[in-house]
C-alpha cells in the first residue's frame, strides 16, 4: 500500500466532528500533507453549510460545505476516517465505519481501554463491544510504532496520556523508578475541553485563574496505568492531578517518582535519549533544562526535561506538548503515516510557533 | 500599646521598597486601615518625585513624593518600618533601623532561616548577624501567632512558603502524614517575580506559556522545611517545583503525602477547620471542592482543599493565596496587627475581585 | 433622610440579580460600605441554595442563601433594590418594584433612553411604560449627580457611555469640538458581556484574540447620543465601534472630534479639570499622558488624557474606567450615595489593584 | 534567475537579527520554503554558540551556531540577505551588505520614507544616504508587487502600515473616501515591540492591561501618509492612535473615513475583491462580518471586513494581520518570492493557528 498513494495520487480521507478543536486542528495539518485530500469534512450540525462560515480562520482555504455523519456516504468518498468525535459517540459509530470498510483513526477514548468494565468505571457509559476493543491499536507512536502498521483501528493516545507517558516509561522500562511511587500533576489549557459552552470555559471565569479539577477522577487515569502497566510488568497506580492553565494549547506532565538508584540528570538525558534515538517528534533537554509549553506550541514534539535529586532521591520528569496536536490531532496523523507505512513526519514539519 | 493608637492617634508606618510590587500593594491595602498612617514612601531610585509618576494608578490616592533610604529620617518620621526590599538588601539595613529604635516587619526572605549556613547554601550570599536572626519572629499568621506580639522585628513569611505550610503543617502536626514523603508542586502568577525587567518577565515569552524553574533549587526550600521540621519534630526534606503561570497574581500549591491512615475528604475537611477555628483567613472548602486562585484574588485569604485517594494511599491538599497579598502585603499587615494587640483583619477585610 | 441612616441604623437593600457579574460586583463592593446592610441576595434560578455555591469567592463573607424574585418580599425586607437585570426583564420587574414602594437603582438599559420608539429600534423589544421612563432619572454621577437626590428610580447608565460621555462632555458643552465629527473607538474586556456562556465568550475563542462587534450598531450609542445632544443643544449622530479585549475588565474609549479652535493639551487638561473640580472618582492626566485599563482595576475611578493634534486638527480623548465597577456596581453605589444625600464616595474608597 | 533556483539547487539566505523575533519568525517560516536555504544565522551578540540554546523552541530544528556581522563573509555564505535589524542599524548594515553585491531585504523603517529629512524628523537619528533610499523598493507586496522583481534592495513595510494600507489603498485610490477624512486607530500584540526588556513589557504590567501609546507621534505615520499620498494624488495627513493589546501576536487596524457617496457594505466588498482579485493573501469578509486577529495568526493573511454607515455617512474598515508573518517575517518572504519571480506563496501556505 504505501506506493499505492502519492503526490500524484492522494489518499482521500474523511474527518467526522470537524467543527471541534480536534476537526479544525486535523484540517490545518492536512493542508501541508503531501500525500492527503480532505474528501469530506463531517459534522453532526451544521451540515450543508460552509465549515469557513463558523471558522472564518479557513476563508478560501477550505470551500468545502460540512457533510452530515453517513458511514456509507463516507466509504464512497474516502479511504480513512478520523473520528474527532466525542466519547460515547465513537463507540457507536466507529464499529459502522469498521463495517463499511474503512480504516479509522479514533480520538475519542473509547478503544484506549482494553478492559470493558475499567472503561465503564471511569467513563461512565457503555464500553464498545469487545470485538472493536480487541481490533484497536493503541497508538502512542514512540512507544507502540510498529503495531499500527496495517491496523484498521487505532485509537489515538489521549492529551494527558500522551505527554506523561512518554515522560515515564523509559524510566519504569529500564527499572530506574519506583512505579508503586508515581506522582503526576498535570497541567492542560483550555482548548483540551473542546469548543462546548459551559462555566468551566468561559473567558472571564478562566482568566487570571488556575484551578484544579476532577482530582484522582479524570478518566485518563486507567489509561495512563493501562501502559504502565504493561511497560513495568506488573499492575500500577497513579496519583493523578489535572489543572487548567489559563492558556489555549499546551499541557505539562510534571512527574515525581522515587528512583531505584543513583542517578545523575545526565544519565536520565543519556537513557531517553538512546530510547528515543530515532524518533524526530521527542527531544530530551540537556541535563538542567526543562521544557516549556509555548516551545512545541502548533508543533507535534514532545519535549522532556529531568531533575534528579541526591537529596529526596527522586527524580522530577517534565514532559510538554501542544494538547491540540502531539496530545490530538498530530498524533492521529503521525499514526495515519506509521500505519500507511509511509515516512512518520509526514505533513508534520511544523516549526513552534515562538513567540 | 493597644490602646495608644486609634482613629484619632494613627500609627506612622513607613515603606521601603515603595516602587516594587511589594511596596505598591502595601500602600493598596493600609489606605483602608483605620488606626495605620503612611508617613513615608521610600525608594533608593527616584526619590524626590511623586510616587504616582511611575504608578499612576495612585494618581490623587497618593500624593508624597518619594523619600531616600535614611534609617535616622525613617526613625523621626514612624513607628514602624515595613522592609519591602529585596533579599541580600534587607540582611544590611534592617539592622539599622533596629538600632535607630524602629519596629520592622521585614518582607524578604533574609531573616526567615535560623540557621545561617544554610541560608548561604540556598540564598548564595552572606547571612545577617546571628543576633539579628535569633530576634526575628517568622510570622506566619495562623501558626505564630502569638510569638509576633511585640515582637521588634518580625520575617514576613515568603509566598509559596505561606500557601504550602497553611496547607500542610495541620495534617503533619496530626501525624496523619508522613513527612517524609511531602511532594510540593507549585505554580505562580509572574507579579513574584518583581518589577524587575527580564526576558522571563517579558510578555510574549510568559503569555500562553506555563514553565517550571528553579526545580528542587528554589530559596524557599530551607524556609518551608524549617517549619515542617518543627511541626514534624524530626528533619524533613521535601521534593519542590516551582513553575511559572500566565497570570499576574495567585499561587497554588498542590502538595502530595502518603496519609498515615484511611482519611477521608471529611476527615480532613474537620481537622484543619478544627485547627483554624476562628482565623478568618483560612477557608477549608467542603469535601470534593478545591479552590482556585481567583477566589482569593486581591484578599488575604488562604483557601485549601483535599483529595484523599483511598486508591493510593495518598491525599493531595490544594491551598491557594494572592501571592501579592497573604503572601506578601497582606500577611504584613496582620502581623503587623498581631504584634500591636489589635485585631487581625484590620484593614484587610477586602472581598476577593471577581471575576 | 442623610440622618436616618448610619454605622448603628444601616439601610437594606436587595440586589436582583446576584448571580451575574453585576450582582456579585455589588456584593463585593458593598461589603465596606459603612451605612448600607445587604438584606437580601436574589436570583430568579437557584433560589434557596448559598451564594457561595456559585460564587465560593464570597464564602464565610456572604453567608445567606439567594431568595427568590418577590417584589411584596423585596418590601419587607429592603428600601432599596438594585436591579442588576438584563434589558427586557427591569422593564417588567421596576414598575412592579416602584409600586410596592421601593426605591430602585436599575443597572439595565431599559430606562436609560427617554424615547421609547428609540428605545425599541436599538433594543428590539417592548420599551417600558412612557410614566416609568419619565421617573427614571439617568444618574451619571459627575453630569447629572444633582439631579439624583430623593429621585425613587435611578437609572444607571451603560458601561461604554459611562467612559465616553465622562471623556466627551465637557468638551462638547465647552463648544470646542464639533459634535458630527464625533468618532468613539471603544474596547472593552469580557466581562461586560456577562456570566451567560456562548462562543463569544468561551475562552479558547477570546484568548489571544482582538475582535469588533455590532459595529455601529450597539445599543448604546442611542444613549451616547442622546447625552450628548443634551450637551450641544442640537442632535448628534456619532460613530461607535465596540471591540473586545482578551482581559476580564475595563474600558478604554478612544475618542476622535475635530477641534473648533487651537487647543492644546494643555488647554483640554485645564478645562477637563475645572469641569470635575471636587469629583474626586475623575481623575485628568498631565499633558501628554494617557490612561490605562489597568491604572483603574477594581476601583471606581475614570481616568482620561488628551492628544490635541495640530497637524490634523483633531483631539484624541482617551477615557478608562473598570467597567464593572465605575461602568455598573461603583457607579450606582456612588448613586445611591447621591441619591441619600451622602457623601460620594462611601464604600467606594477602593484603590486601584495593580498590577 | 528563475530557473535559477529549485527544489534541487536552493538558494542561500542570510538573517542578520536572527535572535530578534523577526530573526526566529524568518527561522520559523523558512523551514516550509522549497527554494531556500538558510546558510548563515546572524547576530550581534552570541556569535559562536547554537542559536537554539537561545530559543529552545528550535531544538534539532536549526542546529548551527550563531554567526557575527560580517558583509564580506555573507556574501560568500549567501545570495540575499535578510535584514532583522532595528531602525538605525540598518542604514549603515545595509549599504555594505549591497556594496558587497548581496540582494537585500530590509525590515527596519530606515528605507520606507524616501524624504530623509521626513524620516528624520519621526525616527530621530539620520536618514541614510538618499542613493540607497532611492535604490530601496518599497514593499507592500499586494499593492507594490510589480515593483520588486529584480530589485536588489527591498524595504520591508512596518507591522502597522502594513494593516493600515491594505484596507485603505483600495477606497482611496477608487475615489469612494474623503483621505483627508482618515482616522487609523490600531490595536498591537506585544510581540510587535521585539524582544528587549523593559516595563512596557513585563507581563504584569501588559496582562489585564489595554494602553495607548505614541499617539499622533509614532514613526509609522510618515509611512503611511507617504503611501495614502500616492493613492491619493495629494498630500494626506493622518490621525493615528497606537495601543498594545494583552496579546502577543496580532495587528488590528480599525479605519474610519468620510465617504464619498451613499456605499453599501456589498459595495466595498465587491470594490477590494476586485482589486485584490488574485492576490491570495487578502481575503475580504462578506458584507457584515469583520475579521479577529485569531483568524489570521501565524499566517500571511490580511482580512479585510466593513461597515459603511448611512446615518452618519461614513465608513469603519477593519483589517487584521500576524504582525510577525504578514507585517513582517511574511511578508519579507513573499517579496522575495516576487523579487525572484516565483509564486508569490511559495512556504508560506501556513493555515491560522486556530484556537
Amino acid at each position: 500500500m504505501p506506493g499505492e498513494y502519492g503526490e500524484t495520487n492522494k489518499m482521500k480521507v474523511a474527518i467526522v466532528g470537524s467543527t471541534g478543536y480536534g476537526g479544525v486542528e486535523l484540517i490545518r495539518l492536512l493542508q501541508s500533507h503531501p500525500y492527503v485530500e480532505i474528501a469530506s469534512v463531517i459534522s453532526s450540525s451544521n451540515a450543508g453549510t460552509p465549515i469557513a462560515e463558523g471558522f472564518p480562520h479557513l476563508t478560501n482555504i477550505v470551500v468545502q460545505d460540512l457533510d452530515g455523519v453517513n458511514a456509507a456516504e463516507m466509504a464512497e468518498k474516502a479511504d480513512v476516517v478520523f473520528a474527532a468525535t466525542p466519547s460515547g459517540v465513537s463507540s457507536k459509530l466507529v464499529p459502522d465505519l469498521i463495517e463499511a470498510g474503512l480504516k479509522v483513526i479514533d480520538l475519542s477514548g473509547d478503544f484506549r481501554i482494553k478492559d470493558g468494565g475499567t472503561y465503564e468505571t471511569w467513563y461512565k457509559h457503555p464500553a464498545p463491544e469487545q470485538k472493536y476493543l480487541e481490533k484497536a491499536v493503541y497508538g502512542l507512536c514512540e512507544i507502540s510504532g510498529g503495531n499500527v502498521i496495517d491496523a484498521s483501528l487505532i485509537s489515538n493516545p489521549g492529551c494527558y496520556p500522551t505527554a506523561t507517558l512518554l515522560g515515564l516509561i523509559p524510566a519504569v522500562s529500564a527499572g530506574w523508578i519506583d512505579p508503586k511511587s508515581i506522582i503526576i500533576d498535570a497541567k492542560s489549557g483550555v482548548s483540551g475541553a473542546g469548543r462546548g459552552t459551559s462555566l468551566t470555559s468561559h473567558y472571564a471565569e478562566i482568566n487570571e485563574n488556575f484551578k484544579a479539577y476532577k482530582v484522582n477522577k479524570h478518566q485518563h487515569i486507567p489509561e495512563i496505568e493501562q501502559a504502565l502497566a504493561q511497560a513495568a510488568g506488573e499492575p500500577v497506580t497513579v496519583t493523578f492531578t489535572t489543572q487548567l492553565v489559563p492558556m489555549t494549547r499546551g499541557i505539562m506532565s510534571t512527574m515525581y517518582a522515587q528512583m531505584n538508584g543513583a542517578y545523575s540528570d545526565e544519565d536520565f538525558v543519556e537513557l531517553y535519549r538512546q530510547y528515543y534515538e530515532g524518533r524526530n517528534f521527542v527531544r530530551v533537554r540537556n541535563a538542567g533544562i526543562w521544557p516549556a509549553t509555548k516551545e512545541v506550541f502548533g508543533s507535534n514534539y514532545c519535549d522532556i526535561g529531568f531533575a534528579a535529586d541526591a537529596r529526596t532521591g527522586r527524580v522530577t520528569i517534565i514532559s510538554v506538548i501542544d494538547n491540540m496536536v502531539k496530545g490530538a490531532a498530530g498524533q492521529a496523523i503521525q499514526n495515519l503515516n506509521l500505519m500507511m507505512g509511509w515516512e512518520e513526519n509526514l505533513g508534520l514539519g511544523y516549526t513552534p510557533v515562538y513567540p
